[in-house]
């Protein structure tokens, strides 16, 4: 396996820190090869702006056509296009990062926003009566596999089927869903820790070793079996899951997931 | 009314930017005091880390912590207290954004980070058997109302019920639930504008009428109506929705709005 793990907190002695590194020496200690993208460490600029694009830049900026330009003339910023060289390096994206104010944290949402171009995170493909892009199971990056690694402030059952906070697995789907299988990546069920703050070192063995089982099945665990697009669950062009599809009365994020 | 517009968009030509700008003169124009925090053109620190925090910050970072000895000693960097005043100063909040990767832009995520510290935007309140702190309807910001008024690049039919995309509202729930009402303010329904990279100078005689009319009524318009945590809706503390609240067999995010 070729991993990259994509990080995103800014102490490095937290306990994403420390999951991120057992990722990495669990990893190599089986064979595979690593790539970390430590982004606080690497000062990642994280909002898109017109610099991103050099002279790919329009007078108006438009963030997706000129995103789009940039790619493919060659005129990304260094920093992006070596991670867009990354993912294409990889066949296994993790994403490490706290659940701050119910998604991942700014830095992390930049990363995504400034390497997922257009023509390389989205704007892919073609669309005709049978076919609305390459997304949603195809896209650059098909034929990877993807999992979120998060920890959370509230308890278990705060993200609960019933809790306050919603359902951990619904507030996840716009980044598996969105971001990660958009692009074609299948996207693995998360590895959630939560309490993270009231995590002691008396727990922390626990964790440890769910993290290392999830690590070293990576590439047997069956993924998330969201719906593909262009494979007859959705009408086009509106992009509704077609009568009969789901659970009857149903609605939501779930009804995107087969089975 | 005294209005706070927080926008996140890095073209002042773009339609978020127009919305912007109209909301400020129909606002004015009706008599209403405004203030803009125009995130790219504040250059707005998107990373929340230890420099936030001055004398503050432990050696250890904790984010939480952290920022509620900062906030508590005055500690904090002068944007961030700008915004905490400027919030305080607010009756009403607008987020103005575009929807990227199915949220909001990283450096508004970033403003929400830094700006909603520990005892200012979280950690508010006491903790007892029928009162889980100071969240999900009461807060710091509480009396305040906000509202979302954000455009999208897909179709309406995309953030439909059964839309590929998962209905708007619920992705807007984390935001809307989770960052607006959690300390506090009451959220009115959202302002979303769809298609807008296909938006016509014809179209958007339409777009404005409709976006004034809500600003105009902006005081008058029944907010969104979430559960409010500490008042017997939820068991305590596991947060969860008690049974016989909500429909019979749902989940998800929708338990959480009233009726």
């Amino acid at each position: 396996m070729k991993t990259l793990i994509v990080h995103a907190h800014p102490e490095p002695l937290s306990l994403n820190g420390t999951l991120k590194d057992l990722a990495v020496s669990t990893l190599e200690g089986a064979g595979h090869e690593v790539r970390v993208s430590d982004l606080y460490a690497m000062n990642w600029k994280a909002a898109v702006d017109a610099a991103d694009y050099g002279p790919a830049a329009s007078p108006r900026l438009n963030v997706a056509l000129d995103s789009g330009r940039a790619f493919d003339t060659g005129t990304l910023t260094a920093d992006v296009r070596a991670e867009q060289e990354k993912l294409l390096w990889a066949d296994t994206v993790i994403l490490q990062f706290p659940l701050w104010w119910f998604t991942m944290p700014a830095i992390l949402k930049g990363w995504v926003e400034r390497v997922f171009t257009y023509h390389f995170g989205y704007g892919v493909g073609e669309h005709s009566d049978t076919h609305y892009g390459d997304r949603f199971g195809e896209g650059t990056l098909a034929g990877r596999r993807a999992m979120v690694s998060v920890t959370t402030g509230g308890g278990e059952s705060h993200f609960s089927a019933r809790g306050i906070n919603g359902p951990i697995d619904d507030l996840l789907f716009p980044i598996q869903h969105g971001i990660l299988y958009y692009p074609g990546m299948e996207v693995l069920p998360p590895f959630v820790v939560h309490r993270a703050d009231r995590l002691t070192e008396e727990d922390f063995p626990d964790v440890a070793k769910a993290w290392q089982e999830r690590l070293l099945t990576l590439e047997s665990t069956e993924p998330i079996p969201f719906r593909r697009q262009n494979f007859g669950d959705y009408e086009i062009p509106s992009m509704r899951l077609k009568e009969g599809l789901g659970a009857p009365g149903r609605s939501g994020f779930g009804l995107h997931v087969r089975g």
